[in-house]
């Protein structure tokens, strides 16, 4: 008998960032349980994980959904192990004027963005505290520190999302689990920006972009810190980004 | 025939602060219609206001609901006047460990004080883009600039609402729409704080908790601040509170 | 007998700020204080203020010398009246790529924003704990956020004034001293931006660079807030300015 | 003939946390040049460098002086080999009442825990830039984020560091030079806390203190951050320290 699998969950690994973070884990021996709406769409992250020899599950799962949360944080621990790293990758911004932007949207974004983010954390925390032991990662957004022009919608979700985890990083530090919260500053390296933004994706040749796996290395560096030396929040830009 | 009246618009005028700044607007000649979800409860507070010669209307409305809300704005600029003032006060906290939170109480806290903040900032902002001209004026709190334990669902309402702000701020004052965020750090001299925190509130007599009356003074030196030199930000606060 | 005088110290009243902030206090009554380095210059300020039948004061003092400001005060209390209000005024910014700032002109600039600051805020703080009342304002600035390319040595004697006078704030308000900070955003209407900045200056007829008048109001407004309701911090800037 | 060595200068190598990165860097590869003002006090650190088989050289240099500083920087240059990595741990913190606080010490705390922080990344920055590449790391304390009461002196300073850190990083980061800025937040473990906060150094058997080597861990993370991934600031601190 072998020792009980640790697993690293990551919630909403269908961008380029939550599956770097899954495969990071994986290759650091963690099962990597990864989730976004459509279990389909996780296949061939899946595939690329145990191809490296990794462990690798996949879940379909609706993060703002009360319900399916506790059924996947039940399912994962009865039939995986316990989670010892939960990370929180959801949220996308649309920008749009204050003077447009529609009710629906607007809570749509903080759903995805922040509600879900509460579900997920929440239901993750209250079995790590049983245990005294656990990282929980969340990834936010320069827009969660400020403000701007067009973007009251995804500033809002992202700003909830830092609130939950400060609140969170203060309440249960001191029952021994490590909260952190990771301050994307600039593109990423993703078909999306690709697709949407060919400018900006081109500074991909000079290191203007981030990419997914050096994002992963900072989880990965949050995850191992040592109790005494815990970091709450670090940034990451591309070092030709403005700021 | 005079001028056309002025209308200072506050949402959730229920409490002290509230009834505060309409009081302070109607005593500076601005038509007071205030809200809040059930109408009957103004009453004392027009009395009070027509008492002192200013003119006053309330509105029971629920901020939380579009079509409210677009009822309420249509129908003071059609039957009132132009909505010169807006103030959104509106929003409570009530302590909660992150592991007993519900996602309802979650969800409705956020509703209460940020989305509704949206919904009706955005409904005045419209108006007010088309004449050019209006203050908007939205009543924040710490927990808007820094989470804690117990906090995170009134945090997280708060910074969505304070980036909500900002973001208007940045996008509204190029058109002449002064946007503003008051930082309240402190108890209130409320009934409900008189009722549930009497040690508090004995601070009262060495002026330990903020006179409703005085943050409405900061609401209306925010108005009136010609627009060369705007504030979007100020906090207050008793000289005795730590911080 | 007449009631004593009630005097409103400000140091650093060379430009239009200082001589705008002067004018406010000596229109409410005070006794203006006004120094600046050569004390010649502040004549027209002198007379300005006693056209308009206020009383004022000149001082050729400089703050960076703690003898001299050990003198200035002592001088003032002795032969005007206690010192009520004093306001920070002092410091200017000559940007310079990190890679050519000089030692000097480094030291120059802290000892001017920031060490001034401290010397003489400590100064009349310890007269006014012993009265048990009294304001000090510190006139800041965006660099006091901050930091930025080319702003090593502005930014860093701002945030040290800030860094002042929030450890006073919070160390002097519970003993009744009113102590705040304003974070002055944008070019000021003065000689200095109309001649060196003349596109800048040209703004002026849009409200688009700030009327020192209307700074001043600020500061008698922080004065003025009782002391269940102190602001520590406001900003101010034109409504077309970028933030 | 083998590759070029590449140095790590840590100004301030006096206490624990300079020589645990000093140690760290040399366990890497690094040559480490360490500095404090009496050279002597540095062998200890020198030989447990070399008896681990590392490489390093000790410095007496005073980085508060502008002469030494050049010097200092052209000798390792010369003799040893460019400097890939320096960071400046200088600063010590003396809490005083700010009606007590002396201008002497006032100027003191800051020429050594940010001017000296001036002089000597300044001095290290200009060979940077000729070779595109560097790291410059700066030891920060939460004092440099907030004020507080008998914090004017230490706080000013602090504050002014990280202004320096983030107008350098703002500056340099497109020219390829990584700074960074730490945020220590808790008591370190160090003779200092031992012998002068003794109920504070019990709490090290719950690492409740920093372990110096944790923090160096931090140190060569942010050194080996490739430039499209780069973090400006992140915070350490103990699991069970309030914030």
């Amino acid at each position: 008998m072998g020792e009980q699998p640790k697993v690293a969950l990551i919630v909403g690994a269908g961008d380029a960032t939550g599956g770097a973070i899954a495969k990071r884990f994986a290759r650091e021996g963690y099962v990597a349980c990864v989730t976004r709406r459509q279990a389909d769409k996780l296949q061939p992250l899946i595939d690329e994980i145990r191809g490296e020899g990794g462990q690798a599950h996949g879940y379909g799962s609706d993060a703002r959904k009360e319900q399916e949360v506790a059924e996947l944080v039940e399912r994962i621990e009865r039939d995986i192990g316990p989670i010892e790293v939960f990370v929180f990758n959801v949220g996308a911004n649309v920008p749009c004027s204050i003077l447009d932007e529609t009710p629906r949207k607007y809570f749509k974004v903080w759903e995805m963005a922040c509600f879900a983010g509460f579900l997920t954390a929440q239901a993750v925390a209250r079995r790590m505290v049983t245990r005294e032991r656990g990282t929980i990662l969340f990834t936010g957004a320069t827009a969660g520190t400020r403000g701007g022009a067009g973007f009251a919608a995804f500033a809002g979700a992202k700003h909830g999302l830092r609130a939950l985890a400060q609140s969170m990083a203060r309440e249960l530090g001191p029952r021994h689990i490590h909260v952190a919260h990771v301050v994307v500053d600039g593109a990423i390296d993703t078909a999306f920006i690709r697709d949407s933004f060919p400018e900006r994706y081109a500074l991909k040749d000079q290191a203007g972009i981030l990419d997914p796996v050096h994002i992963a290395d900072s989880y990965w560096f949050l995850h191992t810190q040592p109790r005494d030396a815990w970091t709450f929040e670090l940034d990451l830009r591309p070092w030709m980004e403005r700021w």
